[in-house]
């Protein structure tokens, strides 16, 4: 475990930078990211380029020792750009261009914006390519941050055109593969094809999918450009990009792939609020919270990482880590002592290898002026230092756990295409794709069993268990992949709404679910949403499972599969299905919490996988390294759980570590 | 009664269609609507027609046996039409065009649009005028629908100008119309007046409710055309439009007065919960709900039937009925074995002749996909096809009643002046239009006593018993309808905010209700809003007529009226004024539940009007057809009423028949 | 105490002019406002005026015996104007151009509109200047209303540029004051500033504040034009301007400074409900209403009326008083006998000399049909006519008070600056500058002791007290200002937040609270949005000041000052430091109610100011001119105070005049 720091030597006087370097040195930092944000800095003027500040401070943190991270300014193109260039800038779905003045104001399709953007890049890798301080580049900030992941303007609609042309050759094809007979949307030419922007009330599903598929290969494009320049000319040096967790706009795995790791922005207060809304299940249905008021829902963090963690199956760096308050929540509130080293903890617990904080000091100026830093605006140090002195003197003892592989025997399937596309359909307003797989994730956590979060097409032989909450777009080389895992030994869940949709996002005309029914052995015969106050009841033999089935059921008929529950009227709401060496557990309904929790025990049980603990309560989460179970307790008062039978109390927020037999 | 249903031939393989027109026969249908969505298939490029595949169609249904009614297709023009000629596309009140990919995105005064539009319907009547199979038409799709009553481009400008300086002849008279001396409003050119559209914040409400009604007569006068050119082509087939129910953009009664007859659009589940919102009391007021879940509020489709019912007074069709879930609501719940069969007889209760279930198959594509038909998209029956066959085995029951009118003893006038203006200055924000008739119909139809909508310009006379729960622009026209049916004995209840407006939305500067001062016999010496927890306490020998009077309050001075309650400070509230043979009822207050069930009954009985049923539960409706009491239960348990005072049961979600004396 | 009223002769018959005059005078009223929305009527086309109306007007009102105040027309130009002009439009946030049809829809840096409206003003103060019954001269109307006070039009833009080159003259300058190097803001030339519009997604707070100081100076600047032209030619008449209250876009202190006096528009149902909003405390902190239905929140028109007074420090006018309902609320309640009068003595206790009633007879037509008057549409007398009635009773009375000083010991700073960038930047979204500020406001009008708000450049040394319950922007003028109050023998309670922020709106480097550090004698060590649930007990020999410190949070460091209160973990949260002859306290902590009461009753008896009664119910409200306490009543029942030792009771919505000992 290494620890850095996000710093922006150009935000504060040259006379300022040794100190900074000295003082960060002095805290145990290590790694050191600049320069993503100082395109304006680096070209003042078109074509001029001004690299002596940078060359100082380089040299500087470099001199006190610590291994430099540049970024590339892309995301944040100078003002001067713009104004000589206005079509550069990005277009809302509701048709206006974004203005100068903040960041992620353009377009990545604007070929003048691209040919500016390749250059400074170029020109960086040039300069700094082979400089010995440092060790690697982030590529742009969080692409796709601030809404910005979809544009609309006129160079989008084109590259789109072109997109379509590679993708369906004729224009009978997308006609076909859009259903466009349908309200007589029929194209007789690309040329009519638009950008499904808010001009249009009602938009067509398979438009509107590919046109997000669109846009996040135009940023994986545009990306690539970077990548390319990079490793051509920074021999030895990664290359990386800073993600963001739960985002929903930007197929994450596609943006990893060139990638040598993946970093992510972790704000443990900041991103659960935003994702929270889309996360919960229904009021009533909540487990209390009991997690103190500064901590965030670690769940909910624990998610990110495990999704993170499943970009490249292998450890990853948090970018900028959240140690302070925050300026961009509802309430923002201030941290406490000790706050910071669990989010710390909770990272390396969840396969983080080096964490950067962000940032070195508070900004006096700008929009992130309420945003903290290690040290206060006025230098002094804020409350995130004292943790990072105490994480320092335990610094041996998280090394050892960095040298571990996460310890995970379930993979829950995540589909950016099966997202997006319930995103738009969710038949019911509050179906949310995020949220259904939410129900699985945070019952395998309040269980003690770890989790990771993959697409179809990773290598899903290492695990024992494969759920797929709902696996909506199917196509035969996902049905193969999945025959596959399970013929040779795997147990896969499959839940409601699976199979229902075709690779351009139409409807399959054979009896659901589809592509995947023989590999499930089920014919769904019938599917409805249903208001929570209905519902069937349930009998099963699987211990804890009953009361109604609701919100979204599905009447299963057993083919030659096996029944595992019925509704109270007769219909069948789980089966099993023994394929080669594996089965497949079909979901009829979308589940309570309660419910979830006994499915859950009995595939877990099925399968010997050993929870990392027993007895969790709420606010106390369990991950592990190699052999280290770290227990921690997120919650203000001590809480225990069982490990081996042992009862094991962790302190109000804190951790613990406890060695157990690997198995 | 006959059933039918809409099916879209362009969507599924030519090799299918025999086999869906057998099954259709098959299972009792006799009437088929096709082809309103597809223009892009007729005409697949500029003054290219193919009707070929329409030919096959036509054909095959028609050898089946089954009667066709054709769609002009004018509501979804084809993508070439809007590429070519972007001006076509209807701007919305924030200025923005709308764009392909959806329906209804053109504007109805647009010249371009059309000279499309007549030439693809004469070439379609020019065509199909005459076959055998074809029995009448339908033209175009839910005028207004998806909020495309009003457009506010260039081309409605114009043509506001126009319809202005029909209406006003001199800029003087426009500007004395519409009070334009405030706030230096004033024109001096026609050339200066614009569409009130969202660059103004607050609107001149004479401004507004012209707009309002020419954008209305815009589609009327669209309508029109076709009317002509299918009249002029399709000797013996009958022409009509599919209508929206509680819609509220477009003059209703207007549009069906060139018709035949009036077809509408049944969504028991989708409508109601749209239109819920603007028609219930305050939560404190509303009477608990005792349906089942997938049924609707049968109230509220009920006044949607009875309004639909007032448009030509005579019975209708469903043109679209819902026969499953749909896909358009908030939950969209799944419709279980027995729904359709209740909406079905509700719909013929209140007077349809025909059904047409949308649609015969689920949609793979596009923006329904969600939305079931009878067939589900895999081809097998889905739950709708069950109660169709239970309903034919009905069908011959259905069919004495449909040969016998509805028994209907009070109208509620409905003018869509009044809605439009009071929708713009509602004074207190939550007084809605329809929200006040609901208070009136929702308790009629709970005492068992059914009513129609209607407009002043009605032949009142056939009806006992008049509501006007308010009547807030009246011109001499208006006042002297009104005066001629109570002078001829009719009985007229006038509420709260009548006579307040005049022809262009002026207040009147004359005593309230001024034009109807004398027919009332009352002057309103003062009216106000009231927040609920003040109120007027009551005093009156009606029975049941308690508690204060609160909302709206209007003082009122008997002239020649004679009081029949008092506010407890001493003005009057209720009046009643002998005219001729009739008598006039003054409401001064907006009443509630109670209030208004007490007035009622006082009125029923004063004019002998017999309910139809006594003690109806909420959940049991009831309507009559010649000498038939239907009485439907939408409730999950078996419901009681008293007819003749027999009590009579009806199971849960089913129907029962009483022949009954004619009255 | 003068009566007047506002009235629109242009919107009646001439041949009731004569009529309506004699009315007025008959029932009391001196003064007539009219003409500010005539435009069309005076100039009915380009350059062509029509003075004949006015003349007639003018001089039928001063026969009656009336004082004329003339408005100029400039808040509404005519039809032709915009016409003609089309970029005289007004253009939003948004980007969109306003339209006629409406008032203050256009742009005061429009150089065309600046023409039109300086030619017009000349025309009318030429006509008119020295016309013997016209007193003084309204200009304009509520500039800044309806969200007219910000612009964002190309002309704004180039204002803007012209307006920071003035106060930065070098580029370098104003990218230092805004900190552009954060996200590569940087400007290189002037021409790429635009005005920040909502197409930047988050804005620099810098650029934000200029733009809102900039936007109000174009105010300031438009009005200063018509200020010089009727100055120059209408000796002896008043220039005034009617505010708005607690309106927020506009440096109300500004827009003053060159006027003789202030007036203001005070409708107590609709402003407060306005307000409201974002001036309560969070629900569970709220006292129970204990006022009218009919009256609004007194306290909240009572802090209106006091900045009003601040704004020249003299005693102003209530340009328009709602004497009836109004039609911009959400209810619009109607108004019962005696409320008029009820406000017209609040407004007189906190310094009002002249009431003009909005408006003379209610409109027949466009968007203020539903604003009553004192007359009805029909003529008849509403009900805010019986009260003036009483009042023309009680008018010697009232003289005598008039005559008299308002009574204030106290003053809270306001700072439209403060307000502006914490607007922006709350940190916790429900922080709120009048929030914070009415919480010390509320609490000190329940205790008795009347305030006035002011600017920190305003002469502090009247008062014994001034409370600043926030100071966020300090200037070395700001600091110094407060440092000679003090100094002199003043009491300055200083609240969270102080300090914060240097004068372009950077934070500052230094220790907080910055630059008045020196002046509390406290160091900020640490601050924090707080949920309320978690919070930091209290320690305090203050009484009644206990229980959590939560929401804002400050811990102090007391340097030169005396501690008053400690957190229970052990840091400061209240000191009192002393400086010259005065002090400073410091309040670390944003203040529950019980929190500020106990705070205020110590720095209150401190102080020697004694509240003008004890033991206040809600409801009622206590102020004071002369040596004359007015005590006014707004609930439903009798409530009794304490004076001098003595139970007063007020009855129900009634009034009471208490002589006291002047102090």
């Amino acid at each position: 475990m290494k620890f850095g720091v996000c710093y922006y030597p150009e935000q504060w006087p040259e006379e300022r930078w040794a100190t900074d370097a000295r003082m960060m040195r002095e805290t145990g930092l290590e790694i050191v990211r600049i320069a993503e944000f100082a395109w304006a800095k680096m070209e003042p003027a078109d074509g001029r380029f001004d690299w002596t500040w940078l060359d100082k401070a380089i040299e500087t943190l470099a001199t006190a020792g610590l291994d430099v991270v540049p970024g590339t300014p892309t995301a944040a193109p100078p003002a001067w750009l713009s104004h000589a260039h206005p079509d550069v800038l990005r277009v809302d779905a509701n048709g206006r261009a974004r203005q100068h003045g903040t960041r992620r104001h353009t377009c990545p399709n604007n070929p003048t914006y691209r040919h500016y953007s390749r250059r400074i890049v170029q020109e960086m890798v040039q300069r700094y390519g082979r400089e010995p301080g440092i060790i690697g580049w982030q590529i742009d900030n969080e692409f796709g941050g601030g809404k910005s992941g979809r544009c609309y303007c006129s160079h989008c609609a084109a590259a789109f055109r072109d997109w379509l042309q590679k993708r369906y050759s004729h224009i009978r094809a997308l006609n076909d593969a859009w259903g466009t007979v349908f309200w007589s949307q029929t194209y007789s030419d690309w040329a009519e094809i638009m950008p499904p922007d808010d001009r249009i009330d009602k938009k067509n599903p398979s438009h509107l999918l590919d046109y997000y598929r669109f846009c996040s290969d135009s940023i994986v494009v545009y990306q690539q450009e970077q990548v390319d320049i990079i490793r051509s000319g920074t021999p030895g040096r990664f290359v990386t990009h800073n993600f963001m967790g739960l985002f929903r706009d930007v197929n994450q795995f596609d943006l990893a792939a060139p990638l040598d790791f993946v970093t992510w922005d972790n704000y443990p207060t900041g991103n659960p609020e935003r994702w929270h809304g889309r996360l919960q299940p229904p009021t009533e249905q909540r487990e209390p919270i009991d997690y103190a008021h500064d901590v965030g829902d670690p769940i909910i963090t624990g998610m990110a990482h495990d999704l993170m963690a499943g970009l490249r199956q292998r450890p990853f760096w948090i970018m900028e880590q959240q140690c302070g308050h925050i300026n961009w929540g509802e309430l923002n509130p201030g941290i406490r002592p000790g706050t910071v080293r669990l989010w710390c903890w909770h990272a390396l617990a969840h396969g983080a290898d080096a964490i950067l904080f962000f940032r070195w000091r508070a900004s006096l100026f700008a929009q992130e002026q309420y945003h903290s830093g290690l040290l206060r605006h006025d230098g002094r140090a804020d409350v995130g230092m004292a943790d990072l002195q105490t994480m320092v003197a335990e610094q041996e003892q998280m090394r050892q756990l960095t040298a571990q592989p996460v310890h995970t025997q379930v993979a829950i399937l995540c589909q950016y295409d099966d997202l997006w596309a319930l995103q738009e359909q969710p038949h019911r307003a509050d179906f949310d794709y995020w949220r259904h797989s939410y129900a699985f994730y945070h019952t395998l956590q309040r269980m003690g069993v770890p989790a990771i979060l993959l697409p179809v097409t990773a290598d899903l032989s290492p695990y024992k268990l494969v759920l797929a909450p709902t696996l909506h777009l199917v196509t035969p080389e996902i049905a193969a992949a999945l025959q596959q895992y399970v013929a040779a030994g795997g147990h896969l869940l499959l839940g409601v709404r699976s199979g229902f949709k075709t690779g351009s996002n139409l409807v399959t005309d054979a009896p659901l679910p589809g592509l995947l029914r023989e590999l499930a052995g089920v014919t769904v015969t019938d599917w409805q949403a249903m208001p929570m106050a209905a519902g069937w009841e349930l009998r099963s033999e699987i211990p804890g499972l009953e009361g109604p089935a609701t919100y979204w059921v599905e009447s299963l008929q057993a083919d030659t599969a096996v029944p595992l529950a019925h509704y109270a009227h007769g219909a069948t709401a789980i089966t099993e299905n023994k394929v080669g060496d594996g089965r497949v557990t079909s979901l009829g309904f979308y589940p309570t919490g309660a419910q979830v929790t006994a499915v859950l025990r009995h595939l877990i049980s099925q399968n010997n996988i050993t929870p990392l603990a027993d007895n969790l309560p709420p606010g106390l989460v369990a991950a592990r390294r190699g052999g280290v179970t770290i227990l921690i307790n997120f919650a203000e008062r001590p809480l225990t759980a069982i490990i081996n039978g042992q009862p094991i109390t962790v302190a109000a927020r804190d951790i613990a570590l406890i060695e157990t037999t690997k198995t």
